[in-house]
């Protein structure tokens, strides 16, 4: 029986946007979609521009993305998309994810999920009353040896955890170029459109979500530093945290976008009472494993001693390097195979969404007070 | 206008195998290529089941190449396939290629070109007579910081080229997994398939395709000892060459499937008279510049100080990791702009499928005799 | 004019013991200081075979530290010791350092400098009336890159400070061997002998003393957490702690006994507003600068681009590491020509012993509050 | 017993010169050896000055070579030196070595051992008949983990040995500072007083020595390349050469002094039927092995999983570095054993100075000839 690609339509995402061109090559990699329909920008032009050099339908080219909503409706079922992938600011995940919920589809949506804590609920209330699957794109959680690193320490490898260190540091936002009309830094620094938090929220939620899922434990409680290093910005450009772990670990979470010179540098290390793990993302094919007893061990994609759900992850034989994309992809492919019914691959999706929109508000909570501990509420439901 | 993406044929590349998948992600990615055809394996159901797997229409599943040349003659020009992938074992590249150019499509092969330098000879011929395009999977040359290595020798950066290593260290072949039912190991140590070469010509053409593209030299004459490790092996499985290049600059070349533990180890090293460069394929995003009077300077893939050649080569920003699939998809995009006829990027065709094709000669011929150099043969014609 | 040796006392440091021998052979090694007494061990024994194998004359291997203070200021000028090197557990820096600075003799002393910050001002007052001098052992500012990092900063090479990171991670104490017989293990985590800090005197002052050394800024306050990872132990083996500079720059400080397979990991990242440096101990002859606007730099210990300061400390041309003891011994000579009159080489001293008491009460004392930030009192005199 | 450190004199080494300056550290480090005499310079002002910065006796500090032998004979047993350091340009060794053998003196002397295989042979005799130990400075063989490397191999742990690669980059001749007043630089190219061999010489016998010494392999045969890329150059900058080794194993040797911006790269790879090993002197607390069916390991100085011989030649715990000093004291204490009796620590001497003796000239002879495959005669006697 021929295997046909599902169809994927998007919302934002235009020429020259970043993450929407990820979003299709990721979806494009393995097959397993076809953009086929997209509301790309509000500009006109731009829209029908972006739609032609991605040779889609004129028809499938939506002036909005209400119009793309009620367009694909219309057409019979082996036609209409199966999914949204929203690419656009923060402020509309919530209410665009919902509508697309509503009417049918399937939605891939880029972090952080929404606004708040109440509209991530919303979200999932509307995902399970659909029975549609959300995806979310903590993209780095899709990396095969952030995989294996999660089942290592699943497995007890590392004995029971003490600490979490993990940190994310970027440079691009050193000066102000969100008042020089670079339009990625310009709505990430705008709290109308970003949220409560600006790198705490574009990446310290990376950071959060990687940390919990693959430590698989729970904050408990956290003491933070909020930072505006570039005067007249509006959100915090770097963010200090202690971790208190359910269980007793201990973490420090860092990430900033004013570590001039540094470009997307997100590292977990794990310690237990047998071992450490580190992983870095841009230098994503090895995990180091560190041991009390014996020497330290270098991990690499497609090499050998992997878990089968890592090796579940992989394209290609040792040493020829897999990356971003590579990592993005693998959450397509587990969503593709979750609507297709035969889904028993984990992707990133409400719990993970709540989680770190239940992080932001506890670390702007405690940022603004004279209080040493704020909990993240653990009381989330799906 | 809309951007319609070009149709692929493949032949070979049947489940299982692994360069064909790569071909198909790297078509894919960028949205340039739509696989639409194939004739994947001799095995009729492994063929129709690959096929199935690709979501191809059954009847673009063809039963044999020639079947799949004749049938996409046969088909409207706006519906037939554009090219050919190549990617069987060597003897089969010349006759299949030179029959697709001969049938109108364009072809992109796998490497080593052929079994012979008259066979690339003849490949280059039906090339020229045909007008079609012959792209070569000189996959390294794909990557970004592979171009910035050459465009910045290229611009002088380094002063006369004095020194080029290069080496390319494989362990897969260390045990005899050729007598043991691995068909990728098979085919690649039978002289009836492979050719002159086995590891010589399986990994040691990249290296010296490598080494020629970015130093921008060519090889004079070489000193060389083929080794067999493994007992019973009919062709080489370790390679070590002396290199001398016009112009005067001495080279090493060392190329080894035996080197255990080994994963996909082609770094070149390239030193002139005020620095010298250093790139390593596993770790493909840092391509790393040592002076002689100030300190050594790491140039990132996405970060400052790139040539404009190496930036059209990037798909993310820089700390974003691209891989193996991106590099080889730069081959593919480079190949479709040339096939649009707004190509003036550079992608590896007969030129460096002959050099290397000669460099295999000219190694067999060394080895077996007691003379201390032999020619490379700078006389070909493309 | 004939260049003698100074004579070195040492009071512990016997056989077994780790950091007495560093201390001996970083005084030997350029030859500035020569051991010629020693109370070693209240071990009769034991210090009787550790000054013989040291080669010492009998009768200046002393039964107690007061017979060696007695003995050798009986001695003629020409022959008595000139400085003790106190390398005993940190309950006696104190008395043994006043001491020896009262009988007139400089002092070389382990870190931490004293149990309080009361009893380092009296050391500093002591040092004072005697117009001796005092050395403390912050071995890892003695490294010539760290001195680059230094004196680049300084010179506004990465324009004003925002970020520092610095971490200390060791793995040895993951067991409770100071309940199976380690002595190094044992009054390490014995409060009496200690003092405040477990971790946090051991180590967590040295990532302290190196985070203003190098960046020049002094920590305002801090907000810490401090473990107990392994049950029953009295005193922290795990330090976090975030940290307010004056002037507005935020760090982070990690200090771990715990982190198990970790070795000696004390890392040190600062960034401004131009770039950020990174220098790890276990690669300490590499110093990497980053850019906003051009390719990171790798400045090697006697390669190009180093300032006079850090030239002035190095042995060996670059590609010849130098190490711990290496650095070590840079204090030692400082020392010396301190000593010698000769001295405008900075060695740590009062001032950083006085910083680093400051900062074990300040976190100790936050660690145990609600009180979100402490203040490192900043008033201390020398 | 009071163990008393042993009694070195110098010849050579006068103030300026590197590799004197580096003998007295590492002789120093461990308190096995006192400098108490020298003839550092023929130039008498620059021979007092260094004598006196050492802090020598002023008698002691000798106008000629064959005074400070002279002299030192005349001093009663407990007074006189018990061996002599040979720090002077390669054409002095031979002389210089027997001469102090013959006076009865034990010798550490630089490489390479001579000017000829005859001169070492004769070295050898002197050896013999004295009675008297001969230490050769092959530094980098008293690393602790080339240590590990070699016990490992021999161990078996890689399996039978297939690829040795050795490599030895520095960039310091790139430009002509042999004719510019760099004395280090003149007497290195200047056959009169280096040899045979340039680069060859004075760091291809470290690659070659380093090689033998590790794998516990014998160089069989050489094909050799020797270029001088500097013009005006008389004697080679840069080697090439392919070696077989007796019993299969293949090789390659890299040494260059125009590498520009090179440092001190020397690096050894070595691969058997069951893994491959690397270790690079710049990083040298390091040894990673690879495995076919594991994943990779990285022993480290002073870590888990070390041979008792390797932890006889480390001073510090790991996490601690040591460098190029330690290394090179590890032979000075080596040879210290030997004179007092207790020796069982090995350190390179006449068998590694014949070995590359024969190196060299088996080099240059294949190098001038059209022959492809010149012997290095085996048949050495010690």
């Amino acid at each position: 029986m021929v295997r046909h690609a599902l169809r994927l339509g998007m919302v934002g995402g235009g020429e020259g946007a970043f993450i929407g061109a990820v979003h299709r090559m990721a979806a494009a990699l393995d097959g397993d979609w076809r953009l086929v329909a997209g509301a790309f920008s509000t500009d006109a032009g731009r829209n029908q521009r972006t739609g032609d050099a991605l040779g889609l339908a004129p028809q499938r080219v939506y002036a909005s993305f209400d119009a793309m909503l009620a367009g694909e409706r219309a057409l019979p079922e082996g036609e209409r998309i199966d999914a949204v992938a929203v690419v656009t600011p923060n402020h509309l995940h919530a209410p665009m994810a919902i509508a697309a919920l509503e009417a049918g589809f399937h939605v891939f949506c880029e972090k952080p999920m929404a606004m708040s804590v109440a509209e991530a609920e919303a979200i999932g209330a509307a995902a399970k009353a659909s029975g549609r699957h959300f995806a979310l794109a903590f993209t780095y959680s899709g990396y095969p040896l952030v995989e294996e690193a999660r089942a290592r320490i699943a497995r007890g490898d590392l004995g029971a955890i003490r600490l979490v260190q993990v940190e994310y540091l970027q440079g691009w936002l050193s000066r102000p170029i969100d008042e020089q009309g670079n339009k990625q830094a310009e709505w990430r620094t705008d709290p109308a459109r970003a949220g409560l938090g600006g790198c705490l929220g574009d990446i310290g939620t990376h950071a959060f979500q990687l940390a919990e899922h693959v430590s698989g434990l729970r904050v408990d409680s956290v003491s933070a530093d909020l930072a505006i290093h570039v005067p007249g910005r509006r959100l915090d450009d770097d963010v200090s945290a202690l971790l208190r772990f359910a269980g007793g670990a201990r973490g420090v979470l860092k990430a900033s976008q004013v570590a001039a010179g540094e470009e997307n540098g997100l590292k977990l290390r794990i310690h237990g009472e047998q071992g450490g793990l580190e992983w870095a993302q841009m230098e994503p094919n090895t995990l180091t494993l560190r041991w009390l007893d014996r020497p330290a061990e270098i991990v690499r994609a497609g090499g050998p001693g992997l878990q089968d759900s890592t090796a579940a992850l992989l394209r290609t034989p040792s040493g020829h390097p897999e990356g971003y994309v590579e990592a993005f992809a693998n959450l397509y492919r587990a969503f593709a195979a979750a609507i297709r019914g035969g889904g028993d691959r984990w992707f990133p999706g409400v719990a993970d969404g709540l989680r770190t929109m239940r992080f932001i508000e506890a670390v702007v909570a405690n940022a603004a007070s004279d209080a040493k501990w704020t909990m993240v509420d653990p009381g989330e439901k799906e």
